[in-house]
């Protein structure tokens, strides 16, 4: 092995270097403390469990992302933490056991076992709320003021978010009563955004010619607010389930809109992202200039019923590494040089001083004369008439 | 898998519920900021890496304890970081590449594969300091005062600091050239705390008479500043490099004494944890009422030779987890209770005030009538004669 070799890190599994790792403290601050302003108490989830309880009803694609692990205490399968979601609804169902509505939020690493274009890195740090036992369209609707808060705290301008509901979807496909087979061949054609592919699945698997027309609608229906008219017209005749859904949606819309008419909202009903997960409205917000969502989030109501409390549940989830790039850091260049401790008279109590009113104090190390730049400070402390004093460092010529 | 089973985590893969979570949160900025107002910078190391640059230097223990993963993209084995210090000495060593002093710190998840009852649970939280490139004694006593002032923001009040130094025994090895199953054989005998075991290894190991004594002083040179006197007195004949260990360790002892009268020290000269791994003084920070060490560091340079870059370092870290218990927070009971959006004129407005300024506004959900108790609200938000105002909460009778 060379030196080289020792310095590669695994690819998305990166190191935070000053001063972009203070940027990232300063955001985890910021949106720990709004969080706890809306009523959300944090919790840590464990970084690792059993695979059985940290799969427990959350389908094929968490399974792909977890690393395994051997526990050589039990010789059971442990799996390291890809997704902090599933994890708050076993806390919220069973550690917690609170009746009525809970409201939880995180920060914490968390590890997935491949890249994926839509997810960043495989070390993300994952932040998010969760809001538990309440169904209703307020509590969506919180979710997803949280979550426009949450990118403007975060230092995003122009946002645009992207909404959907699974209940679309699904309750067309229980209508055409859809085999597992043919249900994915639909799906794969709509997520290509294939007309000629989805027109040929249609064709093949959905006899009912007025349902058959309704998935080809779908293909289709996507763009601003003007696509929720369409889509009456499009399900006029569709069963009352898809149209609740399609009611909730529309309510959803009205109420971010009401709070934060700036955000342009953008609609796609063919959105399955998270479908084996999600029970209702599904979002993902994006900024300007970057590919990946900044916030993703929906409703998953019941994860918790394998652990004994099915429980209706909505909330989002951000990856803190990215957001921090929003905003490039300046280092603060707000420091204070000290000489290095050689017995003078005041010195330590003197720096003990600034470091109490909250100055940032680099003292030199013996036999070290210079660093004050590298170290970011544009003041120094000096001897003066009467004691210590904190002066400008003037510049080298 | 029964219900139960589910709800069982691995042992030492704990969750943190509200408000210890919250506690923590805030034990993590107050050592981050005081660690920034002594001028060292963040960082934030990769929670994962290849197992030849993990492991590179480190020695066995640490090998025992990292959880190795196969890397799907490349094949290749990565370790799940269970120390964070050998990470740092490589962001110094290859990532950063500064000259002169670099003073780093850091706060993140590790995982261990085994229990360790010197370490607490397998996920602790690591925070810790490192200050690069320096060998002075300067900086060793800026590294032990800044793990007081860590212990002091954490709540503990009595300290009792355990201090030594690897050079004295590191040295007598080399005089008396011990094979390492010798080596080892006397370091076993004196971490057993033996008298009779000391005898028997020592008396059958090393010829010299001299040295053999030495040896057995070492079993008994353990207790308070009057070892280092005692030590002088034993090692007068010992090589030279033996007694500058021992004059490091005095100076270090009265650098720390100076500012900190307060805590008492004691001393171990046979004390070896990390001997593999350290390359002088070394300490630990006990508080009453806890068994484990509540911080713990030393000197360890060259780490970073294997990366191309020998410096000298030395630094400590903290376990957040075992931290914070030292302050039972009680919930802060500082939140405002808010009546479910049912259209209420200004109700809105009246909330993102109140938020605006600071305060916990936890808002109900249609249809909940309590809760304001149990989400730690003593006030509530009430309609007025000209608008919302917040009122105490009457307890219930």
């Amino acid at each position: 092995m060379t030196i080289a070799d020792r310095w590669l890190l695994p690819d998305g599994m990166d190191e935070v270097l000053p001063p972009q790792a203070s940027r990232m403290e300063e955001l985890r601050r910021a949106l720990l403390d709004l969080y706890h302003l809306w009523g959300y108490d944090q919790v840590m989830p464990p970084p690792v469990e059993f695979l059985d309880s940290l799969l427990t009803g959350t389908g094929t694609d968490l399974d792909l992302q977890t690393f395994k692990l051997t526990d050589q205490l039990t010789g059971r399968m442990m799996g390291v933490s890809a997704d902090v979601t599933p994890q708050i609804a076993r806390m919220d169902a069973h550690s917690l056991k609170r009746e009525g509505p809970v409201r939880l939020c995180y920060c914490t690493n968390v590890l997935r076992a491949k890249a994926d274009k839509h997810q960043g890195g495989r070390s993300p740090v994952q932040v998010g709320v969760e809001l538990f036992g309440h169904a209703s369209l307020a509590a969506d609707v919180e979710i997803l003021r949280l979550a426009l808060e949450s990118l403007a705290v975060s230092g995003a301008g122009e946002i645009h978010l992207a909404l959907g509901h699974v209940g679309i979807y699904r309750n067309l496909v229980v209508a055409a009563a859809l085999e597992p087979e043919a249900e994915q061949a639909i799906s794969a054609a709509l997520a290509l955004k294939s007309p000629s592919q989805l027109d040929e699945a249609v064709s093949r698997l959905i006899s009912d010619a007025a349902l058959a027309n309704m998935f080809r609608a779908l293909g289709t229906l996507h763009g601003g607010p003007e696509v929720l008219e369409e889509a009456r017209e499009a399900f006029s005749e569709a069963p009352q389930a898809v149209n609740d859904a399609l009611d909730k949606l529309h309510e959803l819309y009205q109420g971010v809109s009401a709070e934060h008419p700036e955000v342009s909202c953008y609609f796609d009903l063919a959105e399955l992202r998270g479908y084996q997960y999600h029970t209702g409205m599904m979002f993902a917000a994006y900024v300007p200039g970057y590919g990946q969502a900044l916030a993703k989030g929906g409703r998953y109501d019941d994860t918790g019923k394998a652990f004994g409390r099915a429980r209706p549940a909505t909330g989002f989830s951000m990856d803190l590494k990215l957001l921090a790039t929003l905003v490039l850091r300046e280092p603060d260049n707000d420091g204070v040089w000290a000489p290095a401790d050689e017995g003078q008279n005041g010195l330590s109590e003197a720096i003990q001083t600034l470091r109490s009113q909250g100055r940032r104090v680099v003292q030199a190390l013996p036999g070290q004369r210079s660093g004050a730049v590298q170290h970011y400070c544009r003041e120094q402390l000096v001897p003066g008439d009467n004691g210590w004093i904190v002066e400008a460092i003037e510049p080298s010529t």
